[in-house]
């Protein structure tokens, strides 16, 4: 293939990547076009020697291209980076001929789309792996948009996703433990990444991070480097906690405070943090869970509580559903008028009417509401209950923030790993979708039953 | 799925190796055909929680096999673990029908053989990835034997080496310098896997890592922690190095002796191994080269001249061919004939009369024969210049070991990597398979062909 | 000795420190007659078993003293842990006698302070050595009071430095690059510590930290873990940088911006920070720069200047000392005056006029005002002149914050450090107290000589 | 002072230094009167820019005299750098005159003698304390000489162990494990200060390093890096070990085979080795055994019992005496005969004879045999019994090895290191130097009391 051609585009490339540096905004970026030009050239690249430099230079292209220009590149990419239908054709009439190892091989050559090898080649580059990761981010993005008008960008999803799922094997993910001795560097997308409870600035990190009873893990890849892929943070406590702010607030968590960890008879988890978009579906949060679950045992072989503090997201949109749902009885949909009143969870009496409906409703929605694939209906529920946890229970004012009042009125919920029962659990709700929960919750559930007949209502 | 078999299955697996490590010998091993139960277990296992402890069963019976039942597992594997013809023909007679992203991808997963995702579920446990390198170093052996009677084991490996050229990409690899301040568990394996020239013991080892003018450096994957994949040793030396004894026993190498490496003008990489025979064909040697060329012109700017000092594999051999090929003049071969002599290396006289025709034949041997596919004969040929090297040097007397006199009349090469010639090189050489060489090289192989016609033979 | 007294004096405290990290301030902390009777008990201890606990036990009593309290524990230290006059008086007489050198010996032994054993016996406890530094720390401060009514606590100081002279060897300090890539636990010792330039927060010290042209070095010790002992702070650029502000706000450095570490020409030394007081007089900083000039050249070997921005406290006091100076000329006085309007340096007339009076004043102030000493009297010029650096160039509105207008009129100073010259400049210096200094310095005294004969004054 | 004197000085010596390296031999090397002018200079120097410089000379001129030339060397530093007399008598008559702090000083400044300053100069180039180190260890070999007429060199070595013991102070040292995955830069020092039981080789290391139930660890000191200075070697096992060559072939230790670490319940000392014997006298040997007892005890909480399994050097000497006093019974002596004949140990009946009486003489030497300070006559009894450990066993036949049967008649003892009673058993060997020992060694003994009268002697 035609060197001087490459050698040109590079030089124009990186020329202009400085001159961007210093007169920014002057300058035309590349357009797609370009860029589609280079991807078929590192394809049609026949060694490695040229391979590497190719690749770098396409992810410097993709890196300079306006978001407009990055769809266009994506809608080239699902077109002209196919499998060729006749191919295949030819393929599958070889293969049907004489059904053997090597035809068999030939036809699933055919049929891969050729982006999968353009991705590979692409991630030669020094910190490919990184660029495609927010590659995907990108059409995860445009995927999002309303107008993806029929294009179906959704196979270069799939092509991500099948990529991902190999390198992001649970073999190549390294445990790490981050602390206040952690680089700064990482500590700074610890702050940036935590999706859960938002940590505001280096003081309210020190003060989830850097005492005798918390605990933090993140894994990374040895590819994107000082990247973390997922972090959970941990309380060490004696006894479930119920409530989120003492534990945020760098109070003691649990019922009792301790003095040490070696006191700690619970390990709560009450933050799970994915921190790359591009990698959704690509699912490491229950490996993390039972590693981490693995160096607390070792450090601290007397923890005998594996448990969660986790928010309920769209309990409240579902509880504002009920209020409009007709077959409810009139006087519990009354009660839970009680919920617009400004300040409702500071005054005790109204406080306490509603705990007495609401926690009940809450069992029900999270033991028995479904969707269309027939699982829980509240995501939180699917992750944990998918990874064989029970729900052990519903702590009314878990979470009295703005953000926890707001989704879920205040309420927060204990997950409990029990690690005999955790196969069992895991089968049971893949098989049929059983949700493992403790007695007390089945009670509640019961409870709601019968309010929803209009029993049992005080 | 039936968990209380597996839990049978693995109580009997595990306690057998409990009992086997005590009275070895005495307990019969699983056998293939539980194996395969396990395997197909483990591809129907629908969740995460289960796979991981269903893989490890598998690689741990597989551990326990015997030859035989190996190859019989292998045989296994190709037949109920390929693709399913009937899923072929049904997605892609879909496929035809209406030719979208959705159908193709059914199709491409109906052509996928099933062992690469037992593979892929394989690498779940823990050391999975360097148990499956050593399962298809395994099936490599298998496949080496002659009564490997049509049983197309092929196709299994074709799977590992997809799998393993994802896995161990470029960017997954982390380089490492091998010294004396090595651990001694790596250092042991550098013993073990020094491929080119032998290392006999810890004494030896010594003499050649732990000086001021030598470095090694090796490949790591993160997944298969302390075992490197590839390493290469090399000696930092004024001008051009032409024998290896002087290396090997720790003197300094090239024309001079230095003081100290920022002395050295040249650095040699006399020996590059491959560790992994699981790994055959995944190639990183390209990738170490240029590595460590970059390390080392970062360490010691004034480096000039990057050069190997390669064996010739496989000349005694084609040389013994030109003595029987009565087409060459009856002179020559005479001459030839003094390799018949006991100790010809020692005698002047002999030796010069021999170089005088052998270094012309070696050029020819490397430069112009060429194998079925019309590359290079030389495999140490093939790889440099597959990279991008230059045919440098042929130097007589190079190696005059055992080894070295058997397999190439003691002739040993310089490969050049000239870095802005690299990628030139590559290319001539990928599209018309160019040897680049140096004008002494050409001048050589001139001779050569002058003497073949009868010319020039003093 | 008594164990049973110690065993429950220990077991008081450690109740006590128990009780009072729940129910602060209702305990009465231990007295100093209680930390001398310990003291006491662990010079007589007669072995290791015990000495190490009992030197715990004391330097936690040590830390619950009260101020009033930790000075009656020196002052105790000073009358009862002296040397004794009569063992002194004794081995002098058998010295007189027989002057061999085991009786030199005992009269050395008699003659050092009692004091001196007890501190290397409190070095056994853990972290013994921070706390002998922090507990000199404590003693620095009642030196400084006025009311040190003629007890001789100097005693005790001489103790400690003697002592830490040997400690804080230059052979056991540590130096280590600090980045963004240091633990937190480190970086937010920096941010306290920082003493010339104030750090005011996380996004502050990342400016100063975290860009290519930056460089920071900190020496450890192996004894103090995480403690830095002095950290300096360096700005890579083109050519002598003459203001400090741009440096600060993580601006480009020096005369020209710079696009990366390998353009700079200069290092320039913007921050050197002793951390520890009590390690007053435990000079490091000579070996810190001098180890940092060789790291940076090792990195950076195209590095050609060496140079600080420094400040010059103390230049405003002796201004003002020179405008009620009868005997400097009357229009050199009206002209200072001028410093007493507001926002004088933002008036580039009046800053012109006083520029061309005030730099020859500041060489003058740095090369020929003396001490008691007879050394400089900037402390700044002491310390760089002391270690062989020269005085480069003085920094006309150098450093405009409120801080470098109130001790230096905006003044700010480059000492050059060139390394053939560090030797015979501090050689020159020690002899003579000479000023090594550039023309141009040499220059402006000049012109300060003659301004003060009323000379050359615009 | 001269530089010009001292550069000359220094481009001779190092010019010379090239120069040895090329053609050893025939160079002059310089001579102690040159080394002794440059300690001069060192002591004279005004400051540290010259004095690291002068100290890296001085230390490197040592290196180069012969072993003559350096006896000459310390004879000077005895005579030359020794305190002054009359500064002395100088001092005293001020001090004399008013006794405060300050005269005091000046007195205890007088008193030390000059070689402790030059010593701390020494210590300023880099590795200058491992050349400290190394000139005691020359030191210590002149005194052992008899010839040593009368010259005071002991004083040199006094000034030596004052500072190692502030340099070498417990918490500068660093605790490091030490097994496979060490750097081979440290396993091959373990390899040549083994002193208990030679290792041979690296096969032999690993035997010993390289299994799950054994350990080493090893205390560092930052100023000297890599060398070890002590370090001690366990295993793990089941019950007291009583025979240490099973653990040395590297069969299980202890009563039974154990499986894994997690089995054992106890951790035996087998091999603690002094490094350095420039640091005799400076004891770490008991602060490594209760740190590596303390992580021991965090690794494995199971373990239970910490013991020895120890060799009894000089036992075979004290038991010859024995022989030939003509107070103990004839039939005792008689028995002991049987010593003579060759291979005893091999033949049951004769061992078991001088078993029955050879353990409790071993007793009797142990408890009641003391030297000269009335402290134990057994070296390593010494150690461990003034490290708290209390007399546990003596094994027969514990080391059939020609140097175990040699030294001891092949017995070996165990020491028991009960953590709640090392501080008592320490306090009463000091206090009264009492033999902590188990009811079955003072059973021995008692018999041992029985059999020198006559009685029970079968």
């Amino acid at each position: 293939m035609n060197m001087t051609f490459l050698q040109e585009l590079f030089n124009s490339i990186t020329q202009r990547d400085a001159l961007l540096r210093r007169r920014q905004g002057e300058i035309v970026a590349p357009d797609h076009a370009q860029l589609i030009k280079a991807c078929h050239a590192l394809l049609e690249s026949d060694g490695e020697a040229s391979s590497i430099a190719l690749a770098s230079r396409a992810l410097a292209m993709y890196r300079q291209l306006g978001e407009e220009e990055r769809r266009r590149f994506f809608e080239c990419l699902e077109t002209e980076f196919a499998a060729e239908p006749t191919d295949i054709d030819r393929a599958y009439a070889t293969y049907r001929e004489a059904r053997n190892n090597a035809n068999l091989q030939t036809l699933f050559d055919a049929c891969e789309p050729r982006r999968q090898e353009l991705f590979r080649r692409l991630n030669l580059a020094s910190n490919g792996t990184y660029e495609l990761v927010r590659m995907r981010e990108d059409l995860l993005g445009l995927l999002r948009e309303p107008r993806s008008d029929g294009k179906e960008l959704n196979a270069i999803d799939a092509d991500f996703a099948h990529l991902f799922g190999s390198w992001f094997n649970r073999g190549f993910l390294m445990l790490k433990r981050i602390d206040w001795n952690t680089p700064a560097s990482i500590l700074e997308k610890i702050i940036r990444y935590e999706a859960v409870h938002e940590i505001r600035d280096w003081d309210d990190l020190r003060r989830r991070l850097d005492a005798r009873d918390r605990r933090c893990f993140a894994f990374f890849h040895p590819a994107i480097g000082d990247e973390p892929l997922i972090f959970v943070e941990v309380a060490l406590c004696k006894g479930l906690p119920d409530r989120i702010q003492p534990i945020l607030s760098g109070e003691s968590a649990g019922e009792r405070d301790i003095d040490d960890p070696e006191a700690a008879d619970a390990a709560a988890f009450f933050g799970i943090s994915n921190c790359q978009t591009g990698l959704r579906g690509i699912s490491f949060g229950n490996f993390l869970i039972k590693q981490v679950v693995q160096e607390l045992k070792q450090e601290l072989p007397q923890l005998k509580h594996f448990v969660t503090l986790s928010p309920v997201p769209g309990f409240s949109q579902w509880l504002a559903s009920c209020r409009t749902d007709e077959s409810l009885p009139a006087e519990l949909r009354r009660t839970l008028e009680g919920l617009d009143s400004p300040d409702w969870h500071r005054d005790p009496e109204q406080s306490d009417r509603l705990k007495a409906i609401i926690k009940p409703l809450a069992a029900r929605y999270l033991v028995e509401e479904k969707n269309s694939r027939g699982l829980p209906l509240n995501p939180v529920a699917r992750f944990h209950l998918g990874n064989g946890a029970e729900l052990k229970r519903i702590n009314w004012l878990g979470d009295v923030s703005a953000k926890g009042l707001k989704q879920a009125e205040g309420l927060m919920v204990n997950y409990l790993y029990v690690l005999d029962d955790i196969e069992r659990n895991h089968e049971n709700y893949i098989a049929n979708a059983t949700v493992a929960c403790s007695s007390e919750v089945r009670d509640l559930n019961r409870r709601a039953r019968k309010m929803a007949k209009g029993e049992n209502i005080k």
